[in-house]
Order: structure tokens, then C-alpha cells, then sequence
């Protein structure tokens, strides 16, 4: 577990939700707040996210979204009860569970939800030099193929349910083949940081069984400055909404 | 064949490029010209065209790089010998076989190249409704899946060698996956009507073996007007140097 001095308490959506995380580890940042925003749960639908980490995607969703029921699967003990404090510290009901979603935990086995959403890491394991701390390693790195991330995902989804994902663009099309005839009506959203650049995230949402066409959309534009501006703040308005007023992203459906 | 009653001679790049099409068959509109720009082709390189029609993204490309092998693969012998005839009417040694990619001629079979293009049909074969005009029909259905011209357009390729596809957005899953890993360094260019619309078209630009990873670009916006502007002439500075000027369209690698 993490020692009190290890943790910094973080603040998300403007301070609407508070987390704590570890000083030296995997960090949030932005991602997981945009994946929050753009899950389409409504109060009294069920969302699962796995690979929860410290809880913050879950807990910007709880926060825009009173009224749902939630779960999280998170493979590092540490973390895992670092979600739970988190979850605690924002007064949320999210249920916490340690695993792997491979060999997925007998309690959420026997559970199925309307949504699914997850930040799966970002480096295929083949990939790059690793990271220095260790907790930040798995927390980047892809131990568990991302295939397995989106195959385990629709198989803890209703029929007609929703997956959601946020990863790394380049790996967008691992993403769509392992989706393949297990998902429809797939929608992509682009992130770029800025116009005119390629996009360095996307955000995927698939419907278990869905038949409607894949939709491609505009990419949601971060920073407003032609240029990196140092620490200037220059968030586009849409940026601003999602990552500091905790709104919505409705994708198209 | 067509009588020569049953032609328009249409103009484009402005008129650079000159095509008798078939007044009530497919006629080409955009997207072979905006495939053309997008073909990395330098002098002296080979390029094959799967599905050639009357010919217009392959004269296209020979009008902006001059020097060029060019061949082209045509299913419907009437739209083969119109492709022959505008090849000769703008003075482009275009050499057009008439088949089936399944089937690749010998002729092709026994030639690699450095760049497979292809426009492949926009809806599936199970999807909506048929066309009234027959060559319109088999020109816009898919009678041979998708997943076929990606496989067979590898086949034709030299090692290292880059195929570009223009296709519907909602094909994009499909034509990831068909590439899988046969390419590698693909590029996606999204095509917008204006700006904050879905993507209507992707153009897809894989390479044969490559390793680098995929990319996302930003979308090619080819309207200025926020909406439809009825026939007033709207489109942007980049869509006008591409459609009408005949401009590259360079895709990131």
C-alpha cells in the first residue's frame, strides 16, 4: 500500500473530485477525465471500468452522474485501494475489485452492466524502454494485449450495452480488429492538441451487437494556440467544459 | 461500349485533365482526384490502379507527375476501353487490362509495383439499393469484398511499396483489419464536408511491410461555409489546390 507522504491529493474537474495518487507512479492526467465524459451512462444504469487505477475516470463519471451503480477492477493491490479511499474521499459507491481481467474475479463474473469503460496502457509490451518506477510501469505498459482488454469488456456488457475506450491513436486499428463483428454502431472521436495536428488520443465506443455504420468523427481540439504557449492557459472552450466543468462529451450516435 | 452519345467530356483539375464519362453511369466526382493527390508516386515509379473506371485519378496522377509506369485493372470492358481512350486523349501512357483483381490477369500477375491505388465500391453487397444503371451498379457495389482489394493490391506491391485506398468512412474498421499485418506506417486522412462534420470519406494509406505506427491525421476539410451553400463555390484554399490545381496532397509519414 501506498505510505501517506508517497500520495499527493489531486484535484479533478476543478476540484469536484479530489485524488489522491501516488508522487512518483502513474499519474492521471487528462485521459481518464475525457473517457468519464464520454461514457452515455444515465442514473440507474450500471458501469464497470476496468483497470481503474486510482479511481478517476469512475469518479468524474459518479460525479456527473449521480444514481449509478459502479464497479472497478483494478490488477495492483495498491492501487485498487487507493481507488477505494478515493472513492470514499468523494463520497461515491464504487465497488473495487482486485484481479485480472483475464482471469476475471468470480464477483464480477457473475455480474453484467450497461457500460464499460477503460484506459487500457498505452505501450505494447514490445515496445520502448520501461518506465523507472514500477507501479507506473504496469500502469503504462501492455501486459494484458489490448485485444483482451475489449474481448473481456464485451463479455461483462448487457446486449446493446456500451464499451468505451480511451487509448493511444496509433494503436486505433488493434482497437477496430479486435472489436470486429463483436461490436456496431462504433463511434471514433479523435483527440487532437490542436487544429491542424494529428491525433495523439482517440476515444472508441463500440455497442455490443450494434449494426448501426461506423461513424468518424471531428476531432475534439485541446488547446486553442497554434503553438505550445508554456503554461498558459489556452484550453478550447469544449476542453475547458470537459476537463474543468466535469460536461458531458456526447459522441454521435 | 458507349456510344459516343452516352459521353460527356467533363474537365478536371480545372480542365487539365479531360474525361468522357457515361451520362447516366458512375461518373466521378471528387473522390479519384483527391486519390491521386494523395499517391506518393515520384518520376520514374511504377503505380497500378485496381478498379480504374474511366480512368480519371490514374490521368490525374499522370498530369502531376510525369514519368510514371502506369497500369490499370478494369472489370467492365466498356469502362476499360474509355479509361484507354481518355489515357490517349490526354497523351498518358496509361496501359489498361480488363479482369478481375481475384482473377489478376497474367499480365499483371507477372509485374510488381511501387503503388497500388484503388477507389474500391462504396456500399456492401448487402446493403440498400441497387442503382438503375448497371454500370453505375457495379462500379458503387461491392461484388468483390472489400478485403479483397486490400490483399491483392499487397500482392502487387514491391516490398516497401505503398497502397492508397479512398473509401467511405464507415468502412474504416474494414479496411484496417483486411490491412492487419500485411502493412504497416498506415496513415488515416480523414475527409470532412466542413469543419465539425464526421469524416465522409477516409483515404488509407498503408505500407507494404512497413513497421512505423499508425497515424491519425486531421481531417481534410473541403468546404469553407459552415453549411450548404447551394452551388456557390465554398470550397476551402487546400480542397480548391487539390481539386482544381492539381496540388499534392501529402500525407504524414
Amino acid at each position: 500500500m501506498f505510505a501517506p507522504e508517497d500520495l499527493t491529493l489531486d484535484k479533478f474537474l476543478d476540484g469536484r473530485v479530489m485524488i489522491a495518487q501516488p508522487r512518483t507512479g502513474y499519474r492521471a492526467a487528462m485521459d481518464p477525465v475525457l473517457l468519464a465524459a464520454a461514457c452515455p451512462a444515465r442514473a440507474g444504469q450500471s458501469v464497470l471500468e476496468l483497470g481503474c487505477g486510482a479511481g478517476v475516470a469512475s469518479l468524474c463519471l459518479a460525479w456527473r452522474v449521480p444514481g449509478l451503480r459502479q464497479a472497478g477492477l483494478e490488477l495492483q493491490p495498491a492501487y485498487a485501494q487507493l481507488a477505494r479511499d478515493n472513492a470514499a474521499r468523494n463520497a461515491a459507491a464504487l465497488e473495487v475489485t482486485e484481479g485480472d481481467l483475464t482471469r476475471m474475479p468470480a464477483a464480477l463474473r457473475a455480474q453484467s452492466f450497461d457500460h464499460v469503460i477503460a484506459n487500457p496502457p498505452y505501450f505494447a509490451a514490445s515496445d520502448g524502454t520501461a518506465a523507472r518506477d514500477p507501479g507506473r510501469e504496469r500502469a503504462q505498459r501492455e501486459e494484458t494485449p489490448l485485444v483482451d482488454w475489449v474481448r473481456h469488456g464485451f463479455r461483462r456488457l448487457h446486449p446493446g450495452g456500451w464499451l468505451t475506450l480511451i487509448q493511444n491513436a496509433d494503436r486505433l486499428a488493434d482497437i477496430l480488429t479486435a472489436i470486429g463483428t463483436h461490436g456496431g454502431s462504433t463511434v471514433i472521436l479523435p483527440i487532437a492538441p490542436r487544429v491542424g495536428r494529428d491525433a495523439g488520443r482517440v476515444i472508441v465506443q463500440t455497442r455490443k451487437g450494434g449494426r448501426g455504420r461506423l461513424r468518424l468523427m471531428a476531432p475534439l481540439i485541446l488547446h486553442a494556440a497554434p503553438q505550445h504557449a508554456g503554461d498558459a492557459e489556452d484550453l478550447t472552450d469544449i476542453a475547458q467544459s470537459v476537463l474543468r466543468g466535469g460536461a458531458a462529451l456526447p459522441l454521435a450516435h
